[in-house]
Parts: structure tokens; C-alpha cells; sequence
């Protein structure tokens, strides 16, 4: 049936697009983008909008994401085990390590954080639940990166975006990065994707010993890292200890 | 064309199963429910995992919702111009009311939460986005049926479930009810979705007028009311005003 399926990739490829654009794009747009024909889209986007999942201003006549899709999206949050297995060993490291807290998975050569703890104090702080982080800026993208081959795999070639000075932006370099990660169980960002910020993230392994996923903390880089801007020894142990709790509740073997 | 469109459909249908199920379905479980043979749901499924919106799990081969559905998802919420507008509305009813704010849109004759502030305490609370509300039971679902004929013609003729004693399951006592809430501009709700909880909304209007939304508070029943079981005036006035500041916002001419 290669009509019904092209047409389902069709459909995600849209989506997909109205995502990226971060705000709405009409039928010309999306076909040329697309390489369609614009009744062919026409007739795509008519069917996204009456399952709710695009919707049309009726102002401009462009389409954007539709409400449906929030609500698949935290119905995804309830069926994931990572996240499921993780919620209270992740409010456990929030409170012990006093800084935000965040779960991260591989989606599509991002990481894609699928559990937040604000830092426990009354600051004001957005949910990152649902975002997409660099994989070589991020902590818990070289933890991924480093224990994980299809991850790695799915980044060769491609271009290291920076986002400040000292983001690795050299594929030879993050290898060696990488190496150390492995070497050390935890990976470490300073000041790699915000000034001012630093995190901490260690692998976590579900049955088999299989790698799905990463939980770190982040926070000011003055109180990630010592004085001498090396992660502080104390954090490292309660990121790792989470980690390996998680682990062990998701059926891997002890490591 | 009505082939790719009706296989988009099935997908879409294919996903709410999911979401509805908390958890795994077989093929053969997808199958019975849609009434469709086995290889047509199994060939769609194929196309979902491939896009990311499906995963199988390996052990038993049922499939569940994806991650990348949780991207769209949030991507849906930087877009939704109901919430980027509403924000520090909310955060500022949340400080000055001291209890927890939530914005909600109908979708498919519920109420979807498009933003959820915490109580400004230090308590443990669950993230409320993306969940649905029933629309009889829930201050925000009324405010939304009494100034929305659209959301009042969803739930005619379905059945009005119960959650607790207090809960309003007759069309008729619920007409009354939305009649009061039309004639003081607000609507409430005590007990009516769980025992020692209550809420207060009030509609948000956009453009043109037409009602988009409701803005409200919830919590502990001896907080919302006062003794007599009234909700608070005070409280009711800084509900009354978030939704006239963000009404006002969103185009709304003054009311």
C-alpha cells in the first residue's frame, strides 16, 4: 500500500515543518518546502484539521499546530517508563543537589527532555518539558552520545552549531570529549550553551543494559563547579547515584 | 482523493486508541476497535513508527504513543497565542490569589489545559498541561459552556459523568447552572470533581469577542470559599480581572 503510508509521512512531514517554523505557514509555503503540489497539501491539511491536529487562522488563512497534539503529547508523557520509573528519584536529586533536574531521551539527533524539577526555591523558572537540546552542548547529549552508538551515529556529519565560545563545535575534539565521558561514567558542559550555566548528567540503562536515557542537573556555573571550574565532586556522586537507581528500576543489571 | 486522506484519519484515530489505552494495544486490539482488518492497521502502524509518533515495545510487540509527539506538543504551546498571551497573567493571579492557575480551550467537548502555574507554596504539585477536564465538572469547563454555544453543543445528549457527590450529571440542573454563570460572568465549582477541592473561572474572550478560553483558580475548598460555602468575592475579583486583561490582550474590545 505505498499510497496510504505516503500519505501518513506526508502528513508528519507537515507537522514536522509547522514545529520548525514556530508560528504558521500557508499551502504555498508548506508545498515548496515539501516539493508538493499545493492541492495535494490543500488536501492534506484539510484532513490534519478535522482530527485537531492543525488548525487555521481565520485571519491570514495559515495553518499551525493544532490542539490534539498537546494532549497525545503528555498522554506519550503517562506511557513512558523512562520517565515513569525516573519522577521520584529525579525530585530525590532536586532536593539533595538543590538545582534543576531534567530526564532526557534520543529523538531524531536531539535530545529531547521528557521529565523537569524546577530548582527547589520560589524563583520563577519555565518548563523545559518537551524541548529539543543540542546533543553536543548539552550534558546529557554526551552522556547519551558517549554510551550510546546510535546516537553517535546520528550526529556524524552533521554540523556542531555554537552557542557560545566554549562550544565544542570540532568533530575530532568531541570524540576525545566523548572518550573521557566513557572513561569517567558522567559528562560535564560549562558555560557550552549559556553563559553562566553549567550542568552535570550521567547515562541511565534499562534492561539488558541497554542506554535510554540521561538525568543530570543544571544550574549557575558557580554553584555546578568549584572554584577551580571543575564540576563539584559531591554533585557528580548524588547525578550518578540517580542514575544508577533509575537504572536499577528499569531492570538493568547492577553495573 | 479519498484514499490518503482516509488513511490519515485511521492514524489519527490509531493515535487517540493509544492515547485513551495509558498504555500498550496489540494490532489485533487496534484492529477489533476501528473495525479494520489487521493488515491495514499493521501497515499504518509500520508508517507511525517510522515517523516517531508510534514506538513498539520489543518484548511483547504492542505498540505505544511516541516521543516525538511530545515535541509537537509543546511546539502546539509556543504557538497557542491563548497562552503566550496569558502567561504573566497567570503568574500574577497565581501571586496574588496564592493558589494554582490554569487556562483552558476546548477540545473535542473537553477542557484541554493549555497552562498550569503552581500554587506559589513550596509543595510537590503534578503539571496539569495537556491533561483534559470533564466540562460539567470543572469551574473552567463551565465558564467555558456558558459563553460558548460551540462548547455547549459538544456535550448535549452525552452523558454527564459523576466524580463525586456534588457533581452536576442532569442536562437540565447543569443548564440552570450555566444560566447563573451566563448572569454573573463567572462559574465555580465545589466538589463537584474532587472531595475538599474547589475552583472559580471566568471566560477569556478574543478577537471579536468570541469566548477562546477560561482562566481560573483551584485548591483546598476552605481557601476558595468562605464559611458559608460562597466563593470568595476577593478571590472571584482577581479571576474576574486576569480574564479581562487577557481578553484585552488578545484583541478584545472592553466588556
Amino acid at each position: 500500500m505505498p499510497g496510504p503510508v505516503q500519505s501518513i509521512e506526508r502528513a508528519a512531514a507537515i507537522l514536522r515543518l509547522l514545529a520548525a517554523s514556530s508560528g504558521r505557514l500557508g499551502v504555498g509555503e508548506l508545498a515548496g518546502s515539501l516539493g508538493l503540489a499545493r492541492g495535494t497539501v490543500h488536501g492534506i491539511l484539510r484532513t490534519l484539521v478535522r482530527v485537531g491536529f492543525v488548525e487555521q487562522d481565520e485571519a491570514s488563512g495559515k495553518y499551525r499546530l493544532g490542539a490534539a497534539l498537546l494532549h497525545l503529547g503528555t498522554s506519550y508523557l503517562d506511557v513512558n517508563e523512562l520517565r515513569s520509573r525516573a519522577i521520584n528519584w529525579a525530585d530525590a536529586l532536586a532536593a539533595r543537589s538543590g538545582e534543576a533536574v531534567r530526564i532526557g531521551t534520543l529523538l531524531d539527533g536531539k535530545i529531547l527532555v521528557v521529565h523537569h524539577v524546577f530548582r527547589p526555591d520560589d524563583s520563577l523558572q519555565a518548563m523545559d518539558i518537551g524541548t529539543l537540546l543540542p546533543p553536543h552542548a548539552s550534558a546529557l547529549g554526551k552522556a547519551l552520545l558517549a554510551h550510546d552508538a546510535n546516537a553517535a551515529a546520528s550526529i556524524r556529519g552533521t554540523e556542531l552549531e555554537s552557542y557560545c565560545r566554549r562550544t565544542i563545535t570540532d568533530h575530532r575534539a568531541l570524540a576525545r570529549a566523548l572518550t573521557r565521558v566513557r572513561e569517567q561514567g558522567w559528562a560535564a558542559e560549562i558555560e557550552e550553551i549559556a553563559l553562566g550555566e553549567a550542568s552535570i548528567a550521567a547515562p541511565i540503562r534499562g534492561y539488558g543494559g541497554l542506554v535510554v536515557g540521561a538525568i543530570g542537573v543544571s544550574g549557575a556555573v558557580e554553584r555546578i563547579c568549584d572554584a577551580g571550574r571543575v564540576p563539584d565532586p559531591a554533585l557528580v556522586g548524588y547525578v550518578r547515584d540517580a542514575a544508577r537507581a533509575v537504572s536499577r528500576d528499569l531492570g538493568a543489571s547492577r553495573w
